[in-house]
């Protein structure tokens, strides 16, 4: 670890940062700048002006992507402000130009207040093509992303919530192909209630799964419960737990098929596993040390495990959705990222691993795998139209083109 | 013209638009995304959690620059908006690229309310090194410009201001060289009281001009006026025409020896310049017709005469300044561009050209004279050392390195 940290620091301060601003063309002579510049700049502005919509003609708005936070809840840092989170969004932005081609850039808002960071990412839709919001602490990550999804015209995504959950989903479903069971007749147990775990909750009751306990650092949501409570966590109360479990995790976890963790290390043992079903299967996506390490699980009885560490077997990384998600929605012009879309990238993912392929070590596919941008982005696209979000249709030369 | 249009309208299109964001080091295996993103990434964060000075050694805030509006005034189209003012913001990005090496990312705002653009500029601090203000309609940009100077740590400078201010200055003093005048003798008239105006009357008393009539579109500011007045004309009005000329530009012209036209096309007739004194110097800047033709001011017996046209001689342009301006700023690392740091740019593009050089048709460099932005930088730099703006000294590394 310790050598990881010098090598990261060197080379983040070697190259002072990681990301550079390039010119499409070249700008050599007067006659250049008079077409990319003053007096021909004029032309493409007299377009946009006339017909808004010319700005994805002229500009480089169809491929660019806002990595936006303020750093108020960055993965195992916690609040460490807009300026320390930098590092983590121009990682966020190499990422979708190294998987998807997109051009991002990271926008670091020195803000606390939601209704303010609401206005000013706002402010800034003339400028990007989609909005990938990041490390936004929970509650109010939740009212930030769904006010703008509501009042800004190009698509808005909060990774920390939905990228987690549609690779966990997608990652769950061949789990229970190899186990050999539906999602109808499962009970799943959710550990952590911030942004990942509402969001994981949603969608895999979307995807079927009735019978779900969420439970964040004191127990089991229920309805009724008094302590501790926000405005999601009542949603959820309604959504979840129709048995009413309250107590601990260890009462929740009785007779449990799915283990997911988006908690702290150690938050599960052995003596829980032993508790639940057989052939359980385990997510203990805590970062970096998971809430239970495999070698235990198995050793208690567990049958599939999955954690968010490159190191171990099944690694759940968002890596795996939100390049292709964004490739998909910005090539189809899609105004939004619906559920109908989300949950496409999940098949898009999961299906890409053939059954007789899938094993307990090998239920998603690999970071680097190449098939995985282009499933995601054609099974996006394809939603994306049929749901009615997509403003260019098939056909059009830009939903055809590749990557 | 019409050919220009098809070629700018072809070259934005075919490329959509002018910038794009790439990583500066490679991303292909689990390795590399160990060190750019999770969990290496978590090292640089921490540095700036606990020293926020290191974001300068392990982001790329130290190189880049937000040219940031709301497309309320683009030069020769007006209020034309956020969204249509896109290609002039990618424009502006790809010539601090090209000149000065600096990576430059549009910010378009979708707002015209001046509060609420302070306040959303002032959140982007984090990720900027620099702020260049751009097209913003006056009297707000004089706000704006004032409460980011006071409230940013990092330099905030709006070029239509600054940059043409200090290019004028430059190319004025050569002139004054060639006509064998002294700043402190001459009378100038400036037609047009906004960003541009207002800033080259300012400049102009700093390097030692004390005349000066400044017109807007109903004649000469004086103390008194009191229609279409406001703060900033009022200021104007106690700085200037100490004679209290009032009436039009007709009368303010009479015995001038420099006309600065940042006004409209015809705005100067043959026979103001007839009244001027002898060897009269115009600077005609309205874009794309000038305030008068350089053919017919010099018939009517001017000496010296520059234009915003690349295709007549002495164009004043702004990629003279700003470029060198930004690169010596963030190279020093210049907590604000002041006072000082511009009259450093002044005289470094002005003395680039030796007197036994200088000619009525060659007062300032060319837009792709090389030696420019070297020698704005250096002087920009010891001004800023001088004046106590610089948090890097000389001798530092990064003040040291050439661009």
């Amino acid at each position: 670890m310790s050598n990881l940290r010098e090598r990261a620091l060197a080379l983040h301060k070697e190259h002072r940062g990681k990301l550079h601003v390039n010119v499409k063309m070249p700008v050599n002579d007067g006659n250049d700048l008079s077409l990319v510049y003053s007096p021909g700049v004029a032309e493409p502005c007299k377009e946009i002006a006339e017909d808004p919509e010319k700005i994805y003609d002229y500009t480089s708005k169809s491929n660019l992507v806002g990595v936006v936070s303020n750093g108020s809840a960055v993965l195992g840092l916690g609040n460490i402000g807009a300026g320390a989170s930098m590092p983590v969004m121009e990682g966020k932005a190499a990422l979708f130009k190294e998987f998807a081609g997109l051009d991002a850039f990271p926008i670091c808002l020195d803000e606390s207040d939601p209704e303010k960071l609401i206005q000013t990412i706002k402010m800034l839709e003339p400028t990007f093509g989609g909005i990938n919001l990041e490390d936004i602490a929970a509650p109010d990550c939740f009212l930030i992303e769904q006010r703008l999804k509501e009042e800004m015209n190009i698509p808005v995504f909060h990774d920390d919530q939905h990228g987690t959950a549609i690779v966990t989903a997608a990652g769950l479903i061949n789990a229970l192909r190899i186990v050999d069971k539906k999602v109808e007749n499962i009970k799943v147990v959710i550990n952590g209630a911030g942004s990942a775990g509402v969001a994981v909750t949603k969608l895999l009751r979307t995807i079927g799964i009735n019978n779900i306990i969420i439970c964040d650092s004191i127990g089991p949501i229920y309805k009724g419960r008094t302590e501790r409570m926000t405005p999601v966590k009542e949603e959820l109360a309604e959504l979840t737990n129709s048995q009413g479990v309250q107590g601990s995790l260890e009462d929740a976890i009785i007779g449990a098929d799915v283990f997911i963790g988006v908690s702290v290390a150690g938050a599960l043992t052995q003596e829980m596993v032993e508790v639940m079903s057989e052939d359980s299967i385990i997510f203990a996506m805590a970062n970096p040390v998971p809430e239970i390490m495999p070698a235990e699980a198995l050793a208690a009885g567990a049958k599939v495990i999955g954690t968010g560490r490159s190191d171990l077997p099944n690694q759940v990384n968002n890596v795996l959705a939100f390049p292709g998600i964004f490739r998909g929605a910005l090539d189809c012009r899609a105004s939004t990222i619906n559920e109908e879309m989300k949950l496409a990238a999940v098949y898009g993912i999961a299906d890409l691993i053939p059954e007789w392929e899938l094993s307990p070590e090998y239920i998603i596919p690999q970071p680097f795998d190449k098939r995985v941008v282009p499933a995601v982005r054609g099974a996006v696209i394809e939603a994306a139209i049929n749901s009615g979000a997509a403003l260019l249709k098939k056909g059009n030369e830009s939903v055809k083109t590749g990557i």
